[in-house]
């Protein structure tokens, strides 16, 4: 057997993942890493006595960049000033592990540039899906199979805002604010609800699984905000219910597709029995057809796994591994995506607003499957919905401007992806 | 970036999953990976026009073993002679990739130890649940945590007659000749239907991803030949269906428990919705808690993605990686898992049977929870169940004993654990 060196590390950020990655370290079974350096701002309410007395504790930056640490383990999260640490850590030559999806989402490419030039290594499984392995699964279990389609759950917060409006019947508000006495959804969760935080994990798994690097910004978010309860009820009618779902493919000429939002997806369906912080994703191959993987998609110990992990690799492969992410230039994105939709109208009734809204669909190609409209709602404010066969997402824009142009709505037409 | 050198691959094998590995490699989006040997033995029958005339087909074997391939991949099955085929590429200073799972189960460690001593690496992610990277996964992606569980259901054959049973309310004889006819099961299917084939595969699983190597012939294996529709019937009941389920666990203390059998799961969840060729894999980690993992366990083209993926994992690290076996000493299996069960008599039925049977649980300190008898069935060929609270299985094994000789049975007592 090959003897391999210890691997030093130096923590910045002592927070939840911080602590579930140093009480790993410190449990005694993981061989061949030790917890050198322990970075916090206000190190001296930090401290902890299960750390051993060997760790130096710091709230100096340069006392863990200018140390002899082999890994640099960034969780202090946000672009800046770990943008900055992590340039600074590679450059010196040490590697970086991170759990910072905005951080490899915008910077990644040029970090992992960064850290091959140096002979380091760049690893952030962390930064997507919490403690499932799943860019590793992607860039190396998978490597034989070119990967076309992504779909996955990637967001515990609207998970669990969904999950609450659809089994206890609550508007997004009340569902919210549960959350966010839950812990589940921060103070302003702008974030999780409006799709920033999945574009950013979906702009990593595209790079990594469908090697198309994707500008985070190119992503069309659409928030959860607009979804009341009264869709889940018409969901129910087609056997569904409503996540918010990441996706991504690459059509037969290269181009890319991506977006987040809400979508219908089958009641039974894995995607629509996630409730919690479980995520979920399904990769399409050409050669292996669709894989799927689900696990703890937050929480301190499943993330402080992943990162574990990641070290666990540092000491064990050469560092021309470094190349997680493709050296391809940036694909340009388009959300249009065809699909079946559902559409929610929200209207003060009067006679001949069918009529009117099948003509607005009619002039633009788009067939209705099916109308529905339940019994007991109030008549100035009538939700009805539209199940409509497979269109552009572009062209039922245009359609739905058209309509929405007329007088009887009381709220914007809402409209969603059937997945199937 | 660093160059890498292109790996020369000779195939041993031509049948279904070596054709899709060629196609792969043929097909050109697989870069530094260059098919250059076929070997099989009736080669003539074998050649096609789409692999380039650089390929040599040969039905010498050591054309292969003798040539200046990098990797040998060997596909053609059964112990002898691929043990000593890839002995001999190990030696001569080849790496191997092998689909082959009785091969790794059996010599998988000690052909590590040669693949480590000669500076080459030993890959077989393709040998366990076909297209879905678990062992990868559970050895890299998941190294951080410490797994402690594994359930799966790993063979297709029994997920194909079990969900016809369940579906067609078939008997197992039609359900399996069904099977033989769609391809999904052997003209001898003793190794799919009595576990010998998932066995393989969980031994394999538990010496990656608990690190603990176990002998195949170890593991209890219960076959589902038995398992007749009315237990389907039944299984309903409680909301269940039937299944082939792998497990494996350690203990806090070390021991170490494996089996394969028959188990009632739950009809909603991910394990009663496994119908045919997919696979399912659950770890469980003190860490992470549950992560899943499933996809295509068979079929020609979902085996060649992980066979291609790891010719790409050996083209990317370094040769010190090969240690994915575990080195550590057998460990000694139990197969006493505590578990709920579900105990289906078949009786002649007379006054007082339901009293004796209690009477025998109560004496082996085993609880009754229900007995549930449906109507509609003949009095001399009467089948009610039991459902008892959780006992070992070696308890419940010695009550039945116990109760097996009453006179009134006309088949054998069937016991189930119960799977939450």
């Amino acid at each position: 057997m090959n003897t391999i060196e210890t691997v030093r590390v130096g923590l910045l950020g002592f927070g939840t993942v911080g602590q579930s990655v140093a009480r790993i370290l410190c449990a005694g079974h993981v061989s061949r890493v030790q917890l050198t350096h322990i970075f916090n701002r206000r190190v001296a309410s930090k401290h902890v006595d299960w750390v051993p007395p060997t760790v130096k504790w710091t709230d100096e930056i340069d006392d863990v960049l200018r140390s002899d640490v082999d890994v640099v383990v960034e969780l202090v999260g946000g672009l800046h000033p770990a943008y900055e640490w992590v340039r600074a850590a590679l450059t010196s030559g040490k590697s970086v592990v991170t759990a910072n999806k905005q951080l490899i989402a915008h910077y990644g490419a040029e970090l992992g540039e960064l850290a091959r030039a140096n002979g380091q290594q760049l690893r952030f499984e962390a930064s997507v899906a919490g403690g499932i392995p799943v860019l590793r699964a992607l860039q190396e279990g998978l490597a034989g199979d070119r990967l076309v389609e992504v779909r996955g759950i990637l967001n515990g917060t609207c998970a669990y805002i969904l999950s609450r409006m659809q089994s206890a019947e609550l508007p997004f508000a009340e569902a919210l604010a549960e959350a966010q006495a839950a812990g589940y959804a921060e103070a302003d969760p702008t974030e999780d609800v409006d799709g920033a935080d999945a574009a950013a994990k979906l702009a990593i798994i595209a790079a990594v699984g469908l090697r198309r690097p994707i500008r985070v910004s190119d992503i069309a978010t659409q928030s959860i905000r607009p979804i009341d309860f009264v869709d889940f009820q018409y969901a129910k009618e087609i056997d569904s219910t409503i996540r918010q779902i990441a996706r991504a493919a690459i059509e037969e000429d290269g181009r890319v597709f991506a977006v987040v939002g809400p979508a219908l997806v089958p009641i039974h369906s894995s995607f629509g029995q996630i409730t919690g912080s479980q995520n979920l994703v399904m990769v399409r191959g050409v050669f292996g057809g669709e894989t799927w993987f689900s696990g703890s998609g937050a929480g301190g110990s499943p993330t402080a796994v992943a990162v574990v992990s990641d070290l666990l690799s540092i000491g064990r492969h050469a560092p021309r591994d470094a190349g997680l992410l493709p050296v391809a230039s940036v694909a340009e994105v388009s959300s249009d995506f065809v699909a079946p939709h559902y559409v929610r109208f929200m209207v003060a009734d009067r006679p001949g607003i069918l009529a009117e809204v099948c003509a607005g669909f009619a002039r633009h190609g788009i067939n209705i499957e099916a109308v529905v409209q339940l019994p007991r709602y109030r008549k100035d404010r009538l939700p009805f919905v539209a199940t409509l066969e497979a269109c552009a997402a572009s062209v039922l824009g245009r359609a739905l401007a058209d309509i929405a142009r007329l007088e009887f709505h009381v709220e914007p037409p809402l409209a969603l992806p059937i997945l199937a």
